[in-house]
């Protein structure tokens, strides 16, 4: 343990909670999700949600804003990938 | 904090590490990732990699297995994103 190592933990959950906004962005641009798995996207929201629980029960506030930002992504590409799905889109 | 809490942990990190696994079979099979946005790999994977190091340093061996995992398979997406967009696939 050192002293840097909270922040690396932050930085850590920062960039992979907004990893998910340039795939939101792509997605909603292109109007096209077909090469996303929906298997990936499910997983991810129910382990995220999972994770929520998790950060809920220690109260670890970052633990709990970075995966409900990410449920929120997620959720939102899944919306998007059904959608675009049925608009035969995909 | 419950009996349940440290499996709800681990379940939800056995999750989000092999959610990978569905879109690397995905890409694999289709050849093709040019819905997958190359900046929520390159980011995911950096993020995973402080993690990991974050890991090291508290001494939290799933931490550690679970992002070496992650960042094995996101290396492997953005290696076939790369090569399926040079093969002008994408």
């Amino acid at each position: 343990m050192t002293p840097l190592t909270p922040y690396i933990g932050l930085v850590a959950g920062f960039l992979t909670s907004s990893a998910a906004i340039p795939q939101v962005i792509k997605t909603y641009r292109t109007k096209h999700a077909r090469d996303l798995s929906m298997w990936q996207l499910v997983m991810l929201n129910f382990g995220m949600l999972l994770w929520l629980i998790y950060g809920w029960q220690i109260g670890d506030r970052p633990l709990i804003l970075a995966n409900t930002f990410s449920i929120a992504c997620y959720s939102f590409l899944i919306a998007m990938k059904v959608h675009y799905a049925r608009k035969g889109r995909d």
